[in-house]
């Protein structure tokens, strides 16, 4: 890294309008450019999606006159491709997704909409990483968001491994709670859906989804173990979803297919 | 396995009404009981998304008298956790997923909803595949439906590793034509997106996003190429997505944080 300030892109998958992004810009604005380009409403649980089938609107946002940005009417990793691709003048150092209100560990890092844009930004050759503030009442993004920064040049300085985004699950506690950071990993703790069955005025059946998470003892090293252990939790994170170690086992049986049948 | 008949659920993201998934119907009913349960209309490109916010509505399904099944007003993987969680009486044995008309090959894994639906059943427990033909024009379902139901009993008799689902892609060739079948890796080939920018009657801008993949030499191993030389690939995939080398990486540097500031 030169003495050249970084060029950092923003962006969250709660949508440009909220707090989050918000205490994000204001931190990252002191170690760099920054550039905003969020959805312009919320996608969480969104997944790694992308608009295919419709066209993407793109309009200025200003932020009660503190700093502008683009809303995207779009998934967070839509917004890091059209970022990227055309609107932004130069390329990124660093994709910071967040801060999203609420936690994305375990199996949720699948769904994560905040993650996606990291790994959408990884995926482009650019470091990233993705924050979420664990609670969903009396949220303080201050101190996560003076963490993130520290943090963002810390990542900046060293680099991450091909191909890994970082997934940072911060406890939300005042700064002088934080026991510290952990490097962990994802925890595979299920949901337990619950489908609410109602009817409609029309007499149509409809369904909300609901769940929680298992409560299964997991090591110290899984992301949700450090949170509850007032521990910011760090999980290298990689797109490559090969089981490497499971594809001698399928060559053990896979012969037994025929094709002259 | 026991002598009795497996019991499979089939969804897809292509919609129920899709001639994909009317193939696999007829070829998997031939191994086992069936249950059907897919998205009410297209949800390609979606990713491993789920639905919070609306309401999920779900409605009989009967495709030319010929079967009977369950259109869902949401992504592939609520498909598979209404099923499960709300719609059939006992637990599937197999969730199979597709036939998706196109690869989902590489980094569009990542944004597969044929593949998140696979996902979803194996992150219930149960053993899961997706399937895909490698078109998009002049698709012939029919051999890629024979293939999946022979996989589909093969997988029923040796199971899968933990936490792992087989990603299956079949080259649209005549069944003599096929060369085989190849344990693969996901290609990690990058699209070189482009946003094509236009201007709509009311003077407003909006985006469609097109693109290829890179043209790059990868190895024989991977997904793409295998397809290439009309061989059938699987690739096993996992959801954990830690990077569990990159810990130690980060455990050199994590260090230089500081919370006492």
């Amino acid at each position: 890294m030169t003495d050249k300030k970084p060029f950092i892109l923003i962006t969250n998958d709660d949508g440009i309008a909220a707090p989050g992004i918000h205490a994000l810009v204001l931190a990252l604005r002191e170690i760099g450019d920054i550039a905003v380009v969020a959805p312009d409403s919320e996608k969480s649980a969104v997944g790694h999606a992308i608009t295919l089938s419709d066209p993407i609107r793109v309009s200025d946002f200003t932020k009660n006159g503190q700093w502008q940005g683009y809303a995207v009417s779009g998934t967070p990793a839509d917004c890091v491709k059209i970022a990227v691709g055309a609107l932004l003048e130069r390329r990124p150092d660093l994709v910071v997704s967040g801060i999203n209100l609420g936690s994305n560990t375990g199996i949720n890092v699948i769904y994560s909409g905040t993650v996606s844009a990291a790994t959408e930004g990884t995926m482009l050759g650019i470091t990233s990483m993705a924050v979420s503030l664990a609670t969903y009442t009396n949220p303080d993004f201050g101190p996560a968001a003076q963490f993130a920064s520290q943090l963002a040049r810390l990542v900046l300085r060293h680099g991450l491994p091909e191909r890994t985004l970082l997934n940072v699950n911060i406890p939300n506690v005042p700064a002088a709670e934080i026991r510290g950071v952990r490097i962990t990993r994802q925890g595979m703790a299920n949901f337990a859906e619950e489908f609410d069955k109602r009817v409609d005025p029309r007499q149509r059946v409809y369904y909300w989804m609901d769940g929680k998470k298992e409560e299964i003892k997991a090591g110290d090293d899984v992301d949700d173990e450090a949170i509850q252990q007032n521990i910011i939790s760090i999980t290298p994170v990689k797109y490559d979803l090969t089981n490497y170690a499971a594809r001698e086992y399928l060559q053990e049986w896979i012969g037994e297919l025929r094709f002259d049948e």
